[in-house]
């Protein structure tokens, strides 16, 4: 069975990253949530990197905030698709510097970037890549598409009302 | 066999995009290049968008500049993966518009974004989501970068040497 | 007679471009007001902008933030003017994503851009197009900007006052 | 019969602008072409803004560099709808105040922006806008987008036969 | 005797401007203040613009937000020095607008720029230039550059106490 | 007679700052021109903010360029009205160090800031200063004004010809 | 023994600042803090930045915000390592002009940056750079970094929990 | 006797990266240069971050572009000061990247950060380090101080000449 691990530099990121994890439960998808700091526990996060793949992961998602290094970190080390999450955290530059050092990784090692405090469309970017091997996630995402078109449609009812 | 779909928004930006044909190839994964203009011909991209799932796609590589809505439309009509790559383009400011107009997705709709003119990463990205399901395609990733890392040891001795 | 829609991509943007429907009624012009999303509900923003000219409508006015592709997609789509309102929606990186998306359209496909969250001055701009044919329009809107000026006149009074 | 008036702050801007003049002799759309410079001839631009639509134009086209204040100046003036052209000038900051200097306008007053050193969409949002009461008009525009179609349908060829 | 002509775009940048007037009269010099609209406004710019100098005005400073296009019309209209400052307006990106449209100018028509919201540094800049004539003026600087001096080192009294 | 102090942080700046030179000569201004290093020479930097009222300088004008110190450093020693030219140099990001070193100065302290790369208008407005109290100079910049218009008028007669 | 210079623009960068002092102090370091503003105390920061070295100091530290001149004429006028704090100060745009006018020193005087707010990382740098003669202080660098590990490690077991 | 590590990511930054090596060698300080890629060589980044204190290092310097983790990930696994280079590499985005990624470190793990592409002022500051307990370094630097403003005064006089 097909596994994502949730990753981020801090605590302090879990409020955006719960995001990902709760979107990923409503997929049925199996997530392992650690904190990893590339500042702080270099070691952790080489552990972390270099043995996902052979402990059954899937794919990684990374959060960070400011100077974000720990998903390009793991890239580096894991041959996995990993996911980055550019954190607006406290002392960000408007984000910028969140979303420049992870977007912005030289060839060879790709971090698939999203919208800054994007955790939930990580999440779906993780289902989508698991998808495209296991037909009933494919679907289930076929399904979650409908459900936003239905919002859309239901918004717009209330809004020719008005 | 898993298939990547490589598209771009006008033949301009195929210089750029060559570079994620070339390493598919190079990891003997299978790619269709198309022009496929989101302001041009946008029958042609809801025609893309709906089937290529069904049309034997795996993964989506879609790159554009400016105002670059080709890879978040895919990625709104397709449930498959999508990766976007913005283009410098001849009147992008700097290339801010390509990226933010990929990257800034609402939540939702993904698109994994990858550096500024980073079609290479994107062919890597893309291989590395089969490499989840595909045990021959990971490992050519992990012998990728051992060659990343070979390169780089070889530059260090030219450097020592001097 | 002349009609302008006016669609956004979410009923959170309402509150911004009740603006462009109230100066537009003020003008005495009618507005069909819709929620379309370029993303969750591409079907009904491919209906839209094919048919809208069929249906009666002169002029369209769309409101998006982040990513913003409903402008640029709707002009993709249709050949009337379209008037693209850049949102500053919540996790818009201080509003330059939904500015830089909706403005830098290639060469071909023009989007009418108006300031960020500048859906009164979309509302005027339409009503200026409408009077290029439409005397009575004309007239409104140089009734308009006498408005303004006495607006600034009476300002003017109260600080040379205190 | 409906003209369009063509206006940039010096002869330096006409290489840009000349792509509106052009596409707007395409659609058999007449254009007055002249200097006016906000900041060295403002009693022209004064004569030019408040007489324009009494001398017979539909659409005034502004384009200008750095601090750009000929559009917004010709809106203040003129009740007819005014497209801006942001030109990157020569000392331009990278375009930046360009496009800031004539899309922030102020409440009441609106410019029709394009993109950085897009006169040819100027030229293109013109004839829509006089398409909002000219058939004929309206039914070039229609053929002028079969024709993007086709250049990028001819593009694809080549590509997928390369 | 000097006289410095204060005017601003709106009364809503009343607040930010009184500090021009405020630090104006503590040098003792003469304020004449008006609200004076670029955009909904023109004939009171170019009157205000054409006949301050023959008025007794010696110096203008100009506020304004946004696409602010005051300081550099009245510079275009008037052979005074005109000092602009760029405010913070309501739906200003940042302040950027505000500072790249009055900065910006190009070569013939200077703006003396200020920093955002720097109403307080312009009127210190009007009366060093009015200090460039009156010898009492410039003493007053004198003393007044000695009174922030003064301020910063009981503040590090304070510091070094605690 | 009224002098203008022309300084600038290294001769590499000397191509930019020689547009004040020849525009202050062609107003028939006095000026004098030196080499003062914020970083390299802070004890000439010193002297010369210290001594220039008294040594008959009237207005300065300052030129430097990355985080350049000069400008404000002289306008934190003499009481004279600086102006600030930020020069885009070689290391420069694009020129916003340059600008906002030089425009943001706090409350107190202003230095009339120009465009990037702006030294004509730098001198241009240093006469518009001394012109201030000398009718001679404020005749000569009406007169300068006038030929401005003349240039636009005489480009509009070459486009309108051809 | 060492010694840490501190000094900051305006008492109104103490907030921000005490970070600096404060795990200084948790090194065991001697601080020595003061106010100096390079624009309001200018001979005070000649004394400052010209007797540092001589009067025991090791290592200088200086928070500024806006156009912030203070750590790179200390920097002009110092021999030691110059640490610099960029402070977003009130009407700062963003942080960045606080930024750019300390980073972005000419060749031949470094100024050592650190992050928009950052002075707890100048603290520790500083420490680190007392830390290259003196062992004890760089075996509580150590610790100190064990200690962040810990942290997380700590946090880690609190995500896993819940 | 004291010693500085180079690294950079890239044999491609070392036309850079050389101007801290030759102003090194000018101070007669050893210098050691290797390349060593943070995502590429990570195992080499470890090794190197981890041991440089107990191979007789005193500082290091490390320079990058793009999203750059080099600098930060040292700083994490290194006690020593460590001196970021931002190098505005091939496909860095004006440099922005480079800036924000080394600069905006999180609080715990300093990078003493220069100018982009300054790798002369790494150097510089890393024999001021030095300096702090070596007084024959300290004193080159007073000589090399000496030096700069020199060559200013030179330059003056050229311009007074001329």
């Amino acid at each position: 069975m097909s596994k994502v691990g949730i990753i981020m530099g801090s605590t302090s990121d879990l409020p955006i990253m719960q995001e990902a994890i709760d979107i990923l439960k409503d997929f049925d998808i199996e997530v392992e949530v650690d904190i990893v700091s590339a500042h702080r526990t270099p070691d952790k996060l080489f552990d972390y990197g270099k043995n996902a793949h052979e402990r059954g992961m899937n794919v990684i998602i990374a959060g960070a905030g400011g100077a974000a290094h720990l998903p390009g970190m793991i890239a580096s080390l894991s041959p996995l698709p990993v996911i980055g999450v550019p954190v607006k955290s406290r002392n960000s530059i408007d984000g910028w510097d969140s979303v420049l050092s992870i977007l912005q990784m030289p060839g060879g090692v790709p971090v698939a970037t999203v919208a800054l405090d994007g955790a939930k469309n990580a999440g779906i970017l993780a289902a989508q890549i698991i998808g495209t091997s296991d037909k009933s996630v494919l679907n289930k995402i076929l399904t979650y598409k409908e459900g936003l078109k239905q919002k859309v449609i239901d918004g717009a009812k209330e809004v020719n009302k008005g």
